[in-house]
């Protein structure tokens, strides 16, 4: 097929005028439709909590017993007492971590992190909010490759032994944002027990995806916090979650787990900012879950809805760039996307093609430390929001725009595309 | 009567094994039922904005749009973009406004705050959690004693005017916690048009009680930003609120208010740490208070069930110390608070007496910086949890362990008390 033809089928879908969007991990009307009953479960008639607690009043700095007990069970930590329960977003928790990092440092800091240069490794492609926040705070950001096993172990190490300034990582651990793979047992191994220059150096473990899988083929990690605590680093990890995904996106609750003495930290930080969060909108999730086993439950609905449209975005790639060479994708078995690398240089074009044709996707570059993908080539697909029809059709003008940038850069001949 | 009278009076008060508590400005469990119908209000069948938002995704950094409007009429500002709807707390606003200063300076200053030494003015007595801020971020402390009509104003003026590194001044405008005056249009001027050395100094505007009235006496203020405005000192008050003690403690929603350029300060700053707040609460409180007159109606209410508990403790002081120069005492016109001042030397003991005989007052000392008041003679009182009656026996406790006090520091001779 020649770039002219090329063309012509672009112009032909230009004239439909379509307003697809694949560019945010967001539920779906659908998904948030599974949750409704949380808005039924809490009335004027029945409002305390399981333990009979006044849930309307001030109290509860780290959540209620029930709500830490299923987020325990959630974070797959040992004890409540490693949990803290937030408000309705990890992100939040994130973000004020590390803020008091700066300006107090860690419980086992000898000087705040805003009282030196520090670093955190960004492995990638990643998600662009944990690059934010770096930037935000002077954070200086050294990209490490994500392969399919999570970051490449022999950089991170030898990067986090020799340098004291590196005080971080960031990791989403379980079909990461954007290849939607998961760090392999090795690689929380190696996480866990590296040695690191730096005496409060943190993972911050993102599992925003922790049980969001799309079938029975389920991937399953090495438990972070008791391989750091069997290497001695019991205070490495930052464990985060919410039910942003799960129930209400913003009207849901979040959690950390870690140490004792990282839990302690954070709730002695916290005393000087909240009487405690939303102990209402805790109760109704327990309500509602009724316990981790419920919690699973309910993720099952949620597979239901996404599994044919992550499959529906796989099986237009492989139709339309499979075998042609110009493309690479992933395959995950759970999360929110779906990771597409286009030829190099390619990537901002591809993106602003599609959007030319009506389809709004992630900004090329968005997966990387400041925006700036050097090769420019990744592609965030986030299939969770449109139907299955529309990513039909929003998959097949990614794909013609992929082989009409790759033909405008002479990464291939046109001829050779059928 | 003499010490051992008193002393036989507080031994029987003693056996009857009380458990009253007047320490914390809780709303009681009637005052929390007067909202209950906030639990029924938004369901599974009606749970989009007033304008068919969707309520249950991503989305609305600052508060939706309707939430905005409400608050632009509660903080008594100009127009929504002179707003940001919060979570559950205006605490977490304003650790969160300072602890951005300190990493990052507010929108005018040169320098941030972490970077230099600064020094906030804390009107004395006054809110403990405004002063624990303080200490958390090394914010050296200046008492300024707050009389019936705000903080002394020439003070004020002078060390503002003196010293750049004094970057902002704690005020509860209304109903003050704990005196439960009011700010005079003197003060409201003076503060609003006084030369500060700072180009960044910020007044912390907790009007926590603004519409906290015991009756129809109510105290009316000069708006605190129209006044900053006419001086040209637009960026210096945050205008903070919540419905913490208006609907839920801990399931409310907060907002803070200022000029254009703060607010957008601050929305920049929020992109890094928060999708957006809990929009289905937001919506729970539009449809429950409908609009701002439905939330003055809803807080007569409030007024009918704390005004009997106002005028049951200042009737017992009346009745116990008036007269005996022993005491002084704060009658306000709203507010969660009365002010108690024993004679120097005496609060820790007061409490401490009181405390033995099963009343929970507020530590002697807490209303001032560090915990520690000079003259040992400021206890806040908070009648708004225990009964009428409880507050009876509470009160005629406080009294009599402020007669044995005096009596054990030969403030008075015993055979003076009757």
């Amino acid at each position: 097929m020649t770039l002219d033809q090329l063309q012509t089928q672009f112009e032909a879908f230009k004239t439909k005028k379509l307003a697809l969007d694949m560019s945010r991990g967001k539920p779906s009307a659908a998904q948030l439709d599974l949750s409704n009953e949380l808005l039924d479960i809490v009335t004027s008639k029945d409002y305390l909590s399981s333990q009979g607690a006044e849930t309307r009043n001030y109290g509860g700095l780290d959540g209620l017993p029930e709500t830490k007990e299923l987020f325990k069970n959630f974070l797959e930590v040992s004890s409540v007492e490693e949990v803290v329960v937030g408000g309705n977003a990890s992100l939040t928790i994130m973000h004020d971590i590390i803020s008091r990092g700066i300006t107090h440092g860690m419980c086992d800091s000898e000087l705040a992190w805003g009282k030196q240069t520090i670093k955190f490794i960004c492995p990638v492609p990643g998600y662009d909010r944990h690059f934010s926040i770096c930037q935000h705070f002077g954070i200086e950001m050294i990209p490490v490759a994500c392969n399919e096993n999570g970051p490449d172990m022999d950089q991170v190490e030898q990067l986090v032994a020799n340098d004291a300034s590196i005080k971080g990582i960031w990791i989403v651990p379980k079909y990461s944002n954007p290849t939607g793979l998961s760090c392999s047992d090795e690689v929380v191994d190696r996480l866990s027990s590296m040695k690191t220059a730096a005496n409060d150096f943190r993972i911050f473990w993102d599992n925003a995806y922790a049980v969001h899988h799309l079938s029975e083929d389920k991937d399953v990690l090495k438990n972070i916090l008791t391989s750091c605590k069997a290497a001695g680093n019991d205070n490495r990890p930052f464990i985060l979650c919410s039910t942003s995904k799960i129930t209400f996106a913003g009207a849901g609750v979040s959690a950390v787990g870690g140490s004792v003495a990282n839990m302690d930290w954070y709730r002695g930080h916290l005393f000087f900012s909240t009487i405690g969060p939303d102990k209402l909108n805790q109760v109704r999730h327990n309500r509602f879950f009724k316990n981790i086993e419920g919690l699973h439950k309910h993720m099952e609905k949620h597979a239901a809805l996404l599994k044919p449209r992550f499959e529906k975005t796989l099986s237009i790639l492989e139709t339309e760039l499979g075998g042609t060479g110009l493309a690479t994708w992933t395959k995950p078995n759970g999360g929110y996307f779906i990771s597409l690398d286009v030829p190099n240089g390619c990537a901002k074009r591809v993106v602003a093609l599609a959007g030319e044709a009506g389809v709004k996707l992630t900004g090329a570059g968005a997966t990387y430390p400041d925006k700036k993908d050097p090769n420019d080539s990744n592609i965030r697909l986030a299939p969770s929001c449109p139907t299955v029809n529309e990513i039909e059709q929003a998959m097949q003008i990614v794909c013609l725009a992929t082989k009409i940038a790759a033909v405008e850069v002479d990464i291939v001949k046109d001829s050779v595309l059928s």
